[in-house]
């Protein structure tokens, strides 16, 4: 199956969760899905729950924790790099067809880092493996390297009232 | 835990894709899922993987093939308000804290059944119920009665370029 580069961005809810859904998706047709988060904890809920779908779904976590928004420390780069190398490798085995790249657009962002280097993986991507970049304010060059981009736009949010994330529904 | 109503919606992808990662995060936390399809057959692989999360998740399927994109049926407008009686049902149960209808707009913008009988349905939830409702052309009434809308904005998208869906990717 040929693969693609997908991009999911924008300031509203549902980026992490479409890939998370399109992880469940997968393992459902049988293909392997190695996931892997830049910027926050993976949410205990998201981790059960990925882990019911057992061996077909690879789980890492790696950079900065999503409270970080100001100058990541050394640590976080190179927890970051780690990461994506790591990712990289997963991508280039051949045993996954699905690599989602959670907050990776946000890791960009804050210099965890730089845009050449995702911008180096997604051109080093066989053809096919379907590769899946989430988080908000993604780099225009990132967006142009993509087969496929939506931007999930906030028209209402209830956090705009200053209700918390509540375990199961946001994390 | 105080429910919400939320609408996904726009041309872009991701909200079914959203909504199954919302499953998927409650179900890992011990929630209780009713999902329902309105406009579509359930994908085998989103079956396949949703039943995979076990007894936390309802599935079934109401209304009419996506295909249908004219003058409904008299049957299929039997079938969906039998679906959206059968969620309101599981929504006042005590059973469930998270309710799906996806493409439950598309069905109101193909006349399966009414904006008003979708609007009282969310006026009926329960303060402990999650509702959410997906499909592109959101009602008016729809976005204004509810609590978080994203717009899953198409900025780029490959089918531009003739690609037919994916098995374990699009469907």
């Amino acid at each position: 199956m040929k693969g693609y580069v997908q991009v999911y961005t924008g300031n509203g809810k549902g980026k992490t969760t479409a890939a998370l859904g399109l992880a469940l998706r997968a393992t459902g047709a049988g293909l392997k899905v190695f996931f892997i988060q830049f910027m926050k904890g993976m949410e205990s809920s998201e981790q059960v729950a990925l882990e019911k779908l057992g061996d077909l779904i690879t789980l890492k976590r790696y950079g900065a924790p999503s409270f970080i928004m100001d100058v990541p420390s050394q640590e976080d780069i190179a927890s970051a790099y780690e990461g994506l190398a790591e990712a990289k490798q997963a991508m280039l085995s051949g045993k996954y067809q699905v690599i989602v790249l959670d907050e990776a657009n946000v890791a960009v962002q804050y210099n965890l880092f730089s845009v050449e280097i995702l911008l180096d993986l997604m051109r080093a991507k066989p053809d096919d493996v379907e590769l899946i970049i989430t988080g908000r304010n993604a780099h225009q060059m990132i967006i142009e390297a993509a087969d496929l981009v939506t931007e999930m736009k906030e028209i209402k949010h209830y956090y705009q009232k200053g209700i918390p994330a509540r375990i199961g529904i946001e994390k």
